[in-house]
């Protein structure tokens, strides 16, 4: 075991992907356009085929009258807040406290929209209907992300789902759908885009996660809502002349990688057995609903790169390069799987997991014995 | 003379343009992407080389310390105009009543940033240095458009902006470029982009006004205002994972056209001069001062536009489809030029205008005759 190279070092090098599609990288946009007429209009400020034309397929899978395609789902989620809270006359809504707007958007939904989060339920699991019916606050719009990423990627029963959406419509509370990765749950529910959009007035989806286009996101809803949200695009700077860089390779990969949910999500159940046989790693959730889950380690993250980088190298197999502490002793991952998976014969996935176990199994003895 | 196509239709089936660079098609984007190479990595969420390496690029054009790529304008200005909002404590500013930030971005300036806007100047014509000596507001910012599109694209007097520049410095107001088409206004004043931008304390430019990409923006400052201005990109929605289709096709066309602005300003001083030799059309300005200039039509859309249909017809030369009324009588169109232009035989742009003139007369002396 050498270990010398840092932990992105030794997953670049790797033939071999777990997670993901492949590298992000301008061959991905080549592919997509290799098909596509040279005269292909672009469109212009939200108007024209191209964007149109995508915009109904999206409104028809998501089974909502109209849909908007967005630069960005930062943009589209703060839009479909506010429209929300606009509409009540009161700028309170609810979400998770790991919500995608509470951690990662620099507070832009305080900051440009003046709206003040309720933080429903522990940090370390969904959103139930009992914390909902026991909300002090009213709000305009309680956001819901299916699945909830930053905890593995759980999913509510979708009995409870149907419960707390029957409670905001009886109490005048919209409900809106943080679906980045809506897609990628459909194989667990067991139902259609559409069906699980209808317990929801708004929804999200975003076009780079198991889609695995380049960037974008669409906002779905009633043409009224939607026609508000344009308005909103506009003004954040969104309402680009031309996104068809985006819009049309959403839509190449959208078509390749639709009916393939299913096969992520097996994959993803069966590299979790694996993972949660190997000495002092466990996965979030141990069974996965979706293409994703945590890989926790009983180990910090300076103590686990190391291992992480000799498996690479000594087997060609990449698994994440960003490993992120929890604790002084522990650390975790995130694996999203996506087309590469595929691509590697099962007894070498089952070789890296046996390779880090083994090196895993050393290290924690090397500590004891300290 | 028929007439019975709209413009739109007859512009679109013309073979030369006068305007522009060409249709916003697709071809734009692959043109562009042809020799880079496949494994080029994108850029993520607003780091790595593709980004980081074009950003330097037009801080030192711009003669600034730093500068950020944006997916547009509209974010770019009202995050610039927030930070000098927030750094001198009062939410009020200053520019021309036909500002972009007054009359395109459905007042995102007030709607998500509270910030009171002083128009200064008659709209009809440039702000002037007696304009701010006389403004009686404290403003935080005074934003300046170089040149003027909204008025056909008019610039001060250089000396006038150094005055303008030294007061507000003076006064502790900053001042803003919207410099949407400052490359195109250096042939006319003979300096270089740094030389003007020295003047601002913060400048944006277009790349896809006479740079010709397919979207896009830059911000560019001292690095605390653009290290400022990612936090409030982020807030924006604008931090895109990939802003790689943008910045690729904005470095291919800015390499390509930087060095056509004095092309573009010839061509549309020589046009100018015989459009004015039209009956019953004036340029503003008289004599362009940059590639772009509008053309006053003294008849009404409805009147001018079957006339420049049956000429768009009968000499396959496009001008605009995009005639807009400016009364009862009157409407005007704008005029850009770009690459197109040099691709028609000098004698058929006479021809086209004397078909214009031919046409404008007789249809001038039915309305006289009725």
């Amino acid at each position: 075991m050498n270990g010398q190279k840092s932990v992105q070092e030794a997953f670049n090098e790797t033939t071999y992907r777990i997670v993901g599609h492949g590298n992000r990288d301008v061959q991905v946009l080549k592919e997509a356009f290799e098909a596509v007429e040279n005269s292909t209009a672009s469109d212009i400020y939200g108007s024209g085929k191209v964007i149109e034309d995508f915009q109904s397929e999206m409104a028809k899978l998501l089974g909502k009258e109209t849909a908007v395609f967005f630069p960005s789902g930062t943009m589209a989620q703060q839009i479909a807040l506010r429209i929300w809270c606009d509409e009540k006359g009161l700028k309170r809504v609810a979400y998770h406290p790991l919500c995608h707007l509470e951690i990662h958007e620099q507070d832009g939904l305080k900051e440009l929209h003046q709206i003040e989060p309720v933080l429903l339920a522990d940090k370390n699991r969904l959103i139930t209907l009992e914390d909902v019916l026991h909300m002090k606050e009213d709000i305009a719009c309680l956001l819901l992300e299916l699945p909830q990423r930053e905890i593995g990627g759980q999913l509510p029963d979708y009995k409870e789902l149907e419960a707390i959406s029957a409670h905001c419509r009886a109490h005048g509370i919209k409900l809106h759908l943080d679906g980045a990765r809506l897609l990628e749950t459909l194989p667990y529910y067991g139902k259609t885009a559409a069906e699980i959009c209808a317990l929801f007035d708004s929804v999200y989806i975003s076009l780079y996660k198991g889609i695995g286009g380049i960037a974008g996101a669409v906002l779905a809803g009633s043409e009224a809502f939607t026609n508000q949200s344009k308005i909103w695009k506009r003004r954040h700077g969104g309402d680009l002349i031309s996104l068809y860089p985006y819009i049309i390779s959403s839509d190449y990969y959208f078509r390749q990688r639709v009916d393939k949910m299913q096969q992520y999500y097996e994959g993803a159940k069966e590299l979790a057995v694996w993972v949660n046989q190997c000495h002092a790693i466990t996965t979030l959730p141990v069974q996965p609903v979706s293409n994703m889950f945590h890989m926790h380690f009983q180990m910090s993250k300076e103590n686990i790169e190391p291992i992480l980088s000799a498996v690479y190298e000594a087997t060609g197999i990449g698994l994440s390069a960003a490993i992120r502490p929890t604790g002084d002793y522990t650390s975790y991952c995130e694996i999203s799987m996506g087309d590469k998976y595929a691509e590697i014969p099962k007894e070498e996935v089952k070789g890296f997991l046996l390779l880090l176990d083994k090196l895993m199994r050393e290290s924690s003895s090397e500590q004891r014995s300290k």
